[in-house]
């Protein structure tokens, strides 16, 4: 019915060459009562959820992973603008969020302080309803979320162009927390330097890869401007407020750390460059349809054992997103390789070829099966 | 027609005792696609809206303050439950936020870096569809504002607590911009600890100010611990992380700067303890119905000059927020008074006050008239 609403306007308002701005804001004052009328509506069937889990309970009790990427997931399939993908899902993460928030909202543990890229995940993941708890090291975030003092915990686990943290995968090698979702978050390119003046610039100091990852906008820019590749983009700042006619690739925050002026920015040539973040949490979810699950497997003699665990997956065509190598604790397994792979290991075909892989090779652990980050 | 169906709600709920979760799931389903429909078609009228003022404009060209505080005011008005009005307020934001950043985001200048408390106010006021452009220094919002690379700016001007922020009034002594709203920001006070465990708490240290503002739930939960003030919170988390029998209150976030555990927060008897900041632009808005005016007097002979400006003010039953003086620029005028009053200076009977104060008075001058803070 709504949805009629929304074709009928847009042939409304293809009718109205100058519409008249006082109708205008009474049409949409009218939809605000509407929609927040369905909130209040929601928010009380929200609490039901609660009841029929058996007792009021806490967010904790009735969160359910699955069940928010499945509405988030239904979002993204019947929107067809004009806002994108990407805000609708946001604002449905923040209705979801208020709503579960109405006893006792969950506590999320990152990596503090406030403000860092681990917290705008927790925010993206979790809305602002939920509570962060900033901690002062991945190993307190498994900490807190093992002792529950701690709902779930939110770890950088993947920068592309850094690659992995490998440090939080080791905590899985002792910690039995499992994983229980996956968030992305989209990291942005600045041109920076002292004067701010485009006119002024001619050398760029960046990492390699973020001078790979704007190559076209400095062609397209500042053609014939000398490019030099240092060793960390916070080295390639350092030298650019040396002088004021160099300037710098990195992330804007760097411009307030650095005391430098945003030239230009985002400049990246494809938005593709994120952070990968894990949710751990205590317990297992079931599957929400579109599901990654990722696997610890120990192994005594590295070449055939790796190939007898592959085989079975690759035999069920089930597809490997990530392989990892690193060198296990004690002597028993020489290595552990952390694998991601398509699909939920409550469901075939990855629960037969587990079971396979379980009878024969060494120990394999299902770290967690999670939902597919939503954009 | 959706507040009718909120309260059948109301009524089919009170007759299920225990719910069917599969069925409470496909009413919020159902909820969820109106919502959505009704979000798109907000966003249409939105882009209408910019239709209106004459052309295909940025934010910064249809963007109007005081219309935002009628419609978030008006969803307080005619809330009535389950959801607090201070979240329903934040969900309408990010929904106008989105429906405003259509053509062109807003750009919001602010004192960085990124995860600072302002931050969070240009957040709470702009919504995440904003652009924060985190900044060096108080001044160079301003000069960014001024010179059109920001549209507004968010500057902090108060803490309760810790009293005016002078640099930031200062400011206006010399610069043309105009006060466009204010933002309240929420500020808790967590108990800090070496080993995290209150049994092992002998003393207290924190700023007096702090000390009083928790001192019912120390009484309570620390009865008989020995409570000194110092200087900062900042110094009573350097000297709390001396030893393991002292604890330090003080903002969550110097629990990790400080390497600390939070042995329990929020701790504050009173939620009240607030930051306010300003929005700063380059024009003036008109009034919203419920405003503020912040004005700067300055005069010469202060005693007898300073009751000829506030007689006119309290004949007119005039409520003032805030009076602060300070050393002015220049020989002629000897002190700058900041006084916040209630009402918009384009709106008896305030209009009318200043126009009888500007006849004899010193230069008296509108820094903005705004819309009070929504909450």
């Amino acid at each position: 019915m709504a949805a009629q609403a929304s074709a009928r306007t847009r042939g409304e308002m293809a009718r109205q060459a100058t519409p008249d701005l006082a109708a205008v804001r009474a049409q949409i004052d009218g939809i605000d009562r509407q929609i927040q009328a369905l909130i209040a509506e929601r928010a009380l069937w929200a609490h039901q959820v609660g009841k029929a889990k058996g007792k009021l309970a806490a967010a904790i009790d009735y969160y359910r992973p699955e069940r928010e990427a499945q509405v988030l997931r239904r979002v993204v399939d019947r929107n067809d603008g004009p806002l994108s993908d990407e805000v609708l899902v946001r604002l449905f993460r923040e209705i979801m969020s208020a709503c579960l928030a109405q006893q006792e909202p969950l506590k999320i543990g990152y990596l503090g302080p406030e403000g860092t890229f681990s917290q705008q995940a927790v925010h993206k993941h979790f809305g602002h309803s939920a509570k962060g708890l900033p901690l002062v090291s991945i190993e307190e975030v498994f900490d807190e979320v093992a002792a529950g003092s701690a709902d779930f915990g939110v770890v950088p686990v993947e920068n592309s162009g850094q690659g992995t943290i490998q440090s939080t995968l080791d905590m899985f090698l002792t910690s039995p927390l499992k994983i229980c979702g996956e968030v992305e978050l989209r990291v942005h390119q600045y041109l920076l330097s002292r004067t701010g003046h485009i006119e002024d610039i001619e050398r760029v100091y960046s990492h390699g890869m973020s001078l790979a990852q704007c190559k076209n906008w400095l062609r397209q820019n500042l053609p014939g401007v000398h490019k030099e590749a240092v060793s960390s983009n916070a080295e390639a700042v350092r030298r650019a407020k040396k002088s004021d006619d160099a300037a710098a690739i990195a992330g804007e925050n760097a411009a307030h750390v650095y005391g430098m002026k945003v030239v230009a920015g985002p400049i990246e040539d494809r938005n593709d460059n994120t952070t990968r973040f894990l949710v751990i949490g205590r317990a297992s979810f079931p599957p929400s349809g579109n599901d990654r699950t990722s696997l610890m497997v120990s192994i005594r003699d590295q070449p055939g054992a790796l190939y007898r665990i592959l085989e079975p997956l690759a035999r069920r065509d089930i597809s490997m997103n990530r392989i990892e190598s690193r060198p296990a604790h004690g002597a028993l397994w020489q290595y552990a390789f952390f694998i991601d792979v398509a699909g939920h290991a409550d469901e075939s075909p990855l629960k037969d070829a587990l079971a396979e892989i379980d009878d024969f090779a060494g120990d394999v652990r299902v770290l967690g099966s999670y939902p597919v980050a939503v954009p």
